[in-house]
């Protein structure tokens, strides 16, 4: 049944490539045997940097359940998910992670996350991209507000 | 200069906790002076996992430049962005970012990011969400067809 979603990943994968769509990469969320979601990596069609197919199948699912949350669900990827992509199932919480080809076959294919692991366990001051510290005292009172709000929804 | 703008994003902030339109969090993206994306989280109005601040103002931002890429912008977010929110912005390339509150300010508030950082660094098997490897030898021919492609657009 595993093998069946994977298989069905692999063929989107493929699709999204001839289709000329973006990366070479798709993903599928599946719930109590049926798949509900699809994403293929969109990147450079519709100019998102954020449209990897991790995000764009679970942004999908949690349309599809009026969810912010995947409880019960699979996901299937075609690949080891990156930094952002494995974020977002952090957040999402779906219940198992499938996948297929390894980080070390992206990077040979030109995809390198290896360089952004390495970017976020570097400190501050050693990052490609500088991040700047600022007005931090003043922020504080954001999350003031917040812990004070009675009818707050967490999540 | 950059104090205004990050002024900009707290008040944001304050104003997506009054409306209820999700969690404590705000960010902008600016080019040349000019303020060209807003984003609030959005978690739980629109039922979007990957809705927080920083995506929401990224993917923004790239529809008013029609890019995928950030280049010459900076990013403000009102508080140290989580794994999936440095993911995005290692893929779309900002010059800069400036956060306000610090990830221990946010985890204080009940947000916490360091338990996605520890679980990223984790080994698969040891991680909360199980990874399971599966069909790689099958997906392989995913990447073999995208390095043929000669018409691929890179990112």
């Amino acid at each position: 049944m595993s093998d069946e979603f994977m298989r069905q990943a692999i063929e989107l994968a493929l699709d999204n490539i001839r289709r000329g769509k973006g990366g070479p990469f798709a993903a599928l969320v599946v719930r109590d045997g049926r798949v509900i979601a699809r994403g293929t990596n969109l990147v450079t069609s519709i100019h998102d940097p954020t449209a990897h197919a991790e995000i764009v199948a679970i942004r999908e699912a949690c349309r599809a359940l009026d969810d912010f949350q995947l409880s019960g669900c699979d996901l299937y990827t075609t690949c080891e998910p990156c930094p952002m992509c494995m974020g977002a199932i952090y957040w999402a919480r779906p219940a198992r992670v499938f996948f297929a080809c390894a980080s070390q076959d992206a990077a040979a294919a030109g995809f390198d996350d290896s360089f952004i692991y390495d970017q976020l366990r570097a400190p501050h001051e050693r990052r490609r991209i500088p991040m700047i510290p600022l007005l931090r005292q003043d922020a504080l009172r954001i999350f003031a507000e917040w812990e004070a709000k009675p009818d707050k929804i967490k999540y």
